[in-house]
């Protein structure tokens, strides 16, 4: 169905506008994703809003349409209003023009099929929702299973996390566990958990990994806890050569992932 | 010198302040830095605050206790003062106990000795301030020689790129080009000029890249413009398997900087 709001206190709008907040997005088991090419690696996933924000009286991209008449066809409201309530929605100043709102769509441990994918990510603590969300574009991108993440992460399906993983919060699955849960699932069937530590000599180049490859990926601030590198099959460092010891979260991932990927392609 | 400070009306406090904005760093060639890690990596690179802020009647950690001495010995001022203006001045709400104000320290193009490093990066346009200081990091990490800056990019001495950099900001040097300069100053000397596309099918791993390696990153959001990847001398491409086209820009530079880290590992 169609509507055409233009208040900025309409019911429907204050309603999504609160998800921006995660106790919000929780009760109502909604997202928000915004940008045309956002939305359209939602469609070429199968996934399409329950509701999608235009801006009204301008004609849509093709894409946009194809977007509309999806939403339109599996049930869901589409919403006309002006540039400055989706500014308010989207909460940046040049906002896209286009905004969906998805059920979230959080994957139970016990339904990932693991032998699904050489590689999958696992994150403990991660608080920087642009880290979470790079590392879900870097998972789509090495072809990995999923995203778990451990303990208190921060919300997969935040605004700036679904923004930074541009669109792969779609594409990858998403499961959530704490620490004690997840490791009773990982050593019911195959698979080597992979940790980087300080407290190795252990070159990541010099490790053939065995598949399927989790790669545990510790806090920003604190990496991984000790009792969580000793569950670890291996403990692998990149070489550091300046003074820091250690790099970005979301580009430690995507190098350990890059490495997984660049063995699987040449066995 | 020592001082304490109260009122957050004081001007030496609205003069700090400014400095998160970017017409008053560059007027003041001053920029600003929080956190021990960070202050103490810029210690151990030599370089002391014109200005130290610390919490006031706390007995300093011995790190800071050393970061004061030192700005002292170099005739800076060291001022103590209340955390609610500490957080003032961070713009966070949990803000570090410790900030430093130092010089910026941009590195002209004629003077960066491209023989020191086998690894230069090379950022065009690049618009997120998280990313830059994510690569500076990365920078630090493989060794490189520093980071150039082409055309219009976020300054690199923005707070959210110095707090990404996690202390590179200090180890990196810094050059800032237009795109022409930059060229007919690369063209001068020895080096190889690599940029990543969508429009080449050559892989990543499949060059041998040559020393030193600049490696060209483009703007997050339209990659590289055509002309710079013509002038590039090696065009290559990271395997995508998903459904996205490209990585983020500090992890396509990383997974780009260990790969050629790791060929002169390998030599």
């Amino acid at each position: 169905m169609r509507h055409q709001i233009t208040g900025f206190s309409n019911p429907t709008i204050k309603r999504l506008r609160s998800l921006r907040e995660k106790k919000h997005r929780k009760r109502e088991g909604l997202f928000l994703a915004e940008g045309l090419r956002i939305l359209t690696e939602a469609l070429e996933s199968g996934r399409t809003p329950k509701i999608l924000v235009v801006v009204e009286d301008t004609e849509l991209h093709p894409l946009a349409q194809k977007i509309e008449a999806a939403t339109i066809a599996a049930g869901g409201d589409v919403i006309e209003t002006s540039e400055a309530i989706i500014a308010k929605l989207s909460g940046k100043s040049n906002p896209q023009s286009i905004i969906g709102i998805y059920p979230d769509h959080p994957v139970p441990l016990e339904e990932l099929d693991r032998s699904g994918s050489n590689i999958w990510l696992v994150a403990q603590a991660l608080r920087d929702p642009g880290n979470l969300g790079t590392i879900l574009r870097t998972g789509d991108a090495v072809g990995a299973g999923g995203l778990i993440l451990i303990d208190d992460c921060v919300d997969p399906f935040s605004v700036e996390a679904v923004r930074a993983s541009m669109g792969a919060v779609f594409t990858q699955q998403i499961a959530q566990a704490r620490w004690p849960e997840f490791l009773s699932w990982l050593r019911n069937g195959s698979g080597e958990l992979v940790g980087t530590s300080l407290n190795t000599d252990k070159d990541y180049q010099s490790v053939q990994y065995q598949s399927p490859t989790f790669l545990l990926i510790g806090n920003e601030a604190q990496g991984l806890p000790e009792e969580y590198e000793a569950e670890c099959d291996t403990l692998v460092k990149m070489p550091m050569m300046g003074k820091a010891d250690s790099l970005n979260a979301a580009v430690a991932a995507s190098v350990m992932a890059y490495e997984v990927l660049n063995q699987t392609r040449q066995r």
